[in-house]
């Protein structure tokens, strides 16, 4: 490969401009070379929304969220070919499932949140129902539906896999078209991401495009439907944000900046307690890692005064086992850094952090390595230092490579202010089995991070770590960190729909949302709503059934058969005294059973199961004597993609004689799609 | 009052400069002058900082809404002298209302949301438990906690009351303290709000500022915990939101600014429908309500083209019978802009209007008022414009007053496109029977918009109408419109917390948030949790009990008696054909009856009812023979702070002799705070 290619407007574009090189970070070699010279920025916006916009709309979030599960499936048979990639940019192979299966496993989760927790359909409602009017007929209800433009990806080079796809993926579901801009460093393995994507056959054409190269001209042409999610410094953060075009149309912008991460040993973790092994390890962990390229890598380590010595000593041992050189070799712990300019730019930063502060560990300027040339290939030391919490370098220097400081605090308080003077993070972490000080740190510091671990010897054992951003938790900080938040589950596709209240009666709320709303007409017919499949079932169909009595029989009959005596049910004097009651009433559980065989059909049919109850509020007490009738309907009608029934969501509606509500809730069920 | 003056660092602050002067809208007399010369901004942010947030973040959500109920009726008591005021602004009686009783309203809401929907706690819990983990030893969860900063807010003049209100209240209750800086023209109207707000003696030192004048240095000391609340123009909008201080930072911006909010007529309201009647009679009480000043009115009247004539033949009439004046006079419907410059404005807007268009109705340079100079004060003919939808001034030039244009449309998609052109608007009405032409308008222009407003027969008696922003939905739009989201519900307040993921062990879990997290310990005391009072209760506290063995003869007992012969539950063989069960099961009803039975305690006690279920699920269907064992745990602990009771969520989980999960569900109970 001699030139990147990028894949716009329905082809890969090969630039013809000479390029600038991209070289191997362990040899130094050219790799290829890169250039967006040529792209039609504009054009390429412009079939996203007209091309992979419309296409992704006509599916439901079911079906994006299968396609997804198909791709992921995909592209982990394809991993080899990544790993090999990954390898060039100086990753171990613990590096490059980070980022390859970290990747695909974020593809994973949405595929799988998208049908457990998104309606199949295009319409997302958001929120409960909100009554507006005394009457009922004027009705509330937030909807969310799929922003008409481009979602423009801008990643970092750190993780040209998990960067890109952690922000397709919710956007994918979104219903919303990327376009993937890797940073030059590694765009050669993000190249061969989307080579494979588009391979798969799985994707409407025009939901991913790719720019290799400069971005050119392409920010100019936003408009209010698109969206920018930015990974990278936070000088390029201000830059992008600012851009008219951003500016003008208000445009969605999420940005993942610097951050000074930090991780805070608790007092209670002396020596000997397995939260002061954890503690070393994990910090260590976290510097060689990726060789310390993470936005999420731990850069102030937080150490009880009088454990500073302690920590410092073991992590100088655990760091010296740590091989470093060619990630080829298996003996290898850590790799080189992405490449000669930021290992540079590392040394840089390193000078000033030094200026507070003191070596631990290593050395900026010598390495020994394995089976590579130190100098060729971009490898750097990991480098521990320690430094005075007073001063301001630790709190604002990000030395982007295998780089913390070690900075000692007096107590919890003292702690949360040193935590908070990193101004916003992306994550921070607490080491302590002390819950007392880990509530206290935890909330004290908890306004300046998007995400905070805590590690301790109930959890280490399954603990992911301080590092790594998980698809089902937001990513991003306040602040320094930029602003932003990634992922978060359904968090992530909700950032990319528009947010929309609308207000109408509740007739027009059902048209609207796909979902049956209180006080919208209802469908009775002949036939019972559970003699239908989901091929024949209407959402509005319904059934009522009653009266039946409820007598202080029936009461005394379910207290004996069930046990439930409770006083209220039995005891006429006790039950006046309650606040709620003035008398004895019927068990709200006899009620709903009472429900369930009046709006029962029995016979086999269309509906399998009732897996469940939701929202049951029981709203006027049952007296004996009462009598009740129960009105059910079809609510929400959700078919599964992938087997042959689906949910079906009833509302139930329960009333006494007077017509006074006695209990409200849905009934939940699985449903044959056909008879 | 011959300065207007600020209230900071807590103290009044009379400016000794010279100041700009106020006018009477109607009189064209000045009333006051106005300066923030002298007021120290970086101290003022400072002492919400110090003093408010602190003295804020030690009340629960419940606390502070309680505190945002008493204010509400405190300043009810006092409307009047606002009513006073309100009408120098040129605003008639109803106008007033809308701004005063609308703002008092918005207090009202937030109180009440705050207590039905957040927990008495400081720390709000977002969303679902995440399992992260197989074993159950780290899991995650969404915590919010309020910003350390100050909620700056920047208001327009349109609104002096509603305006500062709808952005504190839900600052307010998130516990982030406000600082008030409305806009000069109608400060005077907002200097009295703020006084009688802190005459209450309701509201903690600090928790409410105010700045009569110019923002000065202001934003220039915000920091990453402080938030920008703007409405007014898109110009200043941009202006702001690209402050280097607010950009540095990440500064949370919010911006309400510039809207050409679309009124669609459905093909179906012809003449003679009670649709048509209402378009026009709202799109006229649009464009007077306010003298038209909103920044939700109605600019574009977007109407099949068939029906152009008609429309413009009946607001025609209906506006010929508005009278203009003086707002004192009970005679007038619509009063005056709130300035001379106002009007100027308005009238430049018109003069590029009328190139795309012509008058309907009105004129831009006379008008007839009563009582009233129409020169000396600033009024206004409303100006109804016909203009050709094509063309661009129509969907770009907001005259921000009196003023509307009919466009005519070919069909739904036409209608869509069109109001997309608007690039972003606060609201939207569709008037209109037709819910299929309803549906494919509201999800087409969806992603436009903020609102959307469906008028018809059925919700026009309750209807709040196109206007009018409530506090329980979202008030803002994409692009144009500035992007901001403001309002809706407990959507405002999580606006002012920062959302941090926690993960952890289920202990620390339990400990951070407040609520008992599935896994952690539980504590089984001789005492029936039961037994306990909100005062000895404990997150955590827990009765475990059973086993009971479900047997044939109960399933068929219940069935009889309830009447739920579901067949699952009565005839081996088609149970058996039933994909999920596999021969004959218990009902969920029966299982979670006897649960009941088996953990109640029935003697009288500080548990006074059960009012509810939430989120049962049947895991594991039960069998003939099977015993279950129920464990129900305390989960979360909601005392009232207006009763001597409050909610106690308990988690059930029952399982059956195997150790499978048979129902999974939270038991609701009102429980006494004392014994």
């Amino acid at each position: 490969m001699a030139m990147l290619r990028s894949y716009v407007s329905g082809r890969w574009h090969t630039s013809s401009a000479e390029g600038a090189p991209l070289h191997d970070a362990v040899t130094g070699e050219e790799i290829t070379r890169i250039s967006s010279a040529g792209v039609d920025m504009a054009a390429a916006l412009d079939h996203g929304r007209r091309t992979g916009g419309p296409a992704l709309r006509e599916l439901t979030f079911h079906q994006r969220g299968a396609l997804l599960k198909a791709l992921a499936s995909y592209l982990r048979e394809h991993r080899e070919e990544l790993y090999a990639l990954s390898a060039r940019s100086g990753a171990t192979r613990t590096d490059s499932l980070i980022d390859v299966d970290g990747g695909i496993g974020v593809l994973f989760t949405y595929a799988s949140k998208a049908k457990r927790e998104l309606p199949n359909d295009t319409v997302y409602v958001d929120g409960a129902l909100e009554p507006l009017s005394r009457g009922g007929t004027f009705v509330g209800r937030h909807i969310g539906t799929p922003l008409r433009g481009v979602a423009v990806q801008i990643n970092a080079f750190n993780f040209p896999m998990w960067g890109p796809l952690e922000k397709f993926a919710p956007a994918f579901v979104a219903g919303v078209p990327s376009l993937i801009k890797p940073a030059s460093q590694t765009a050669y393995i993000t190249e061969k991401l989307v080579e494979l994507m588009l391979a798969s056959g799985l994707l409407p054409e025009g939901s991913v495009q790719l720019v290799s190269g400069s971005a050119g001209d392409l920010l100019d042409h936003l408009t209010a439907q698109d969206l920018v999610g930015f990974t990278g410094s936070a000088s390029t953060a201000q830059l992008l944000r600012t851009h008219p075009a951003v500016i003008r149309s208000s445009v969605r912008f999420n940005a993942e900046a610097d951050s000074l991460n930090c991780s805070i040993l608790g007092p209670d973790a002396t020596p000997g307690t397995p939260e002061f092994d954890l503690f070393v390890k994990q910090l260590v962990s976290e510097m060689t890692t990726k060789a310390g390229q993470k936005c999420t890598a731990i850069r102030r380590a937080l150490v009880p005064a009088e454990l500073l010595d302690d920590v410092a000593e073991a992590a100088r041992a655990r760091l010296a086992e740590v091989v470093i050189g060619n990630p080829a070799n298996e003996s290898v712990r850590m790799g080189a850094l992405a490449g000669l300019e930021q290992r540079e730019e590392v040394r840089r930063s390193l000078k000033t952090l030094l200026e507070a502060g003191e070596v631990v560990y290593g050395s900026p300027d010598t390495v020994e390595v394995v089976d590579a040339d130190a100098e060729r290939g971009a490898f750097l030391s990991p480098v521990l230092l320690k430094a005075d919490p007073d001063r301001a370098q630790p709190h604002e220097v990000e030395a982007f490579g295998p780089v913390s400081t070690l900075l000692p605090y007096s107590g919890a308080a003292h702690a949360v202010e040193l935590a908070a003077r990193g101004a916003g993070s992306l994550v921070g972490s607490v080491v302590s089995y002390d819950t007392s000080f880990v509530r206290e740190v935890v909330l004290g510091v908890a306004p300046w991070h998007g995400r905070l671990l805590v590690l301790d010897r109930d959890d280490a054992k399954e603990s992911t770590g301080h590092g790594s951003p998980l698809p089902a938790l937001v990513h991003g900080g306040p602040g320094r960190a930029g602003g932003g938040e990634e992922m978060g589950g359904i968090r992530g596709v909700l950032h990319h729909l528009q947010r929309t209240a609308v207000q109408g009666s509740p007739r027009v709320l059902t048209a609207v949302t796909g979902q049956w709303t209180a006080g919208a007409e209802r469908t009775e017919s002949a036939e019972h709503p559970f003699r239908k499949s989901l091929a024949e079932l209407r959402i509005g169909d319904s059934v009522v059934a009653g009266p039946r009595t409820v007598t202080l029989e029936d009461v005394e009959h379910f207290a004996s058969f069930t046990g439930d005596t409770f006083y209220a049910h039995m005891d006429e004097e006790a039950a006046a005294a309650n606040p709620f009651f003035g008398g004895r009433v019927a068990h709200g559980y006899l009620v709903v059973s009472f429900a369930a065989g009046l709006f029962v059909s029995p016979e086999p049919g269309p509906v399998l199961a009732n897996y469940g109850l939701d929202n049951l509020r029981f709203l006027t007490p049952t007296f004996p004597g009462d009598e009740l009738t129960v009105t059910l309907t079809a609510k929400q009608i959700t078919p599964r993609e992938d087997q042959d029934y689906g949910e079906v969501r009833w509302d139930a509606d329960l009333v006494n004689q007077k017509g006074e509500s006695v209990a409200k809730y849905d009934v939940l069920t699985l449903v044959a799609k056909t008879r």
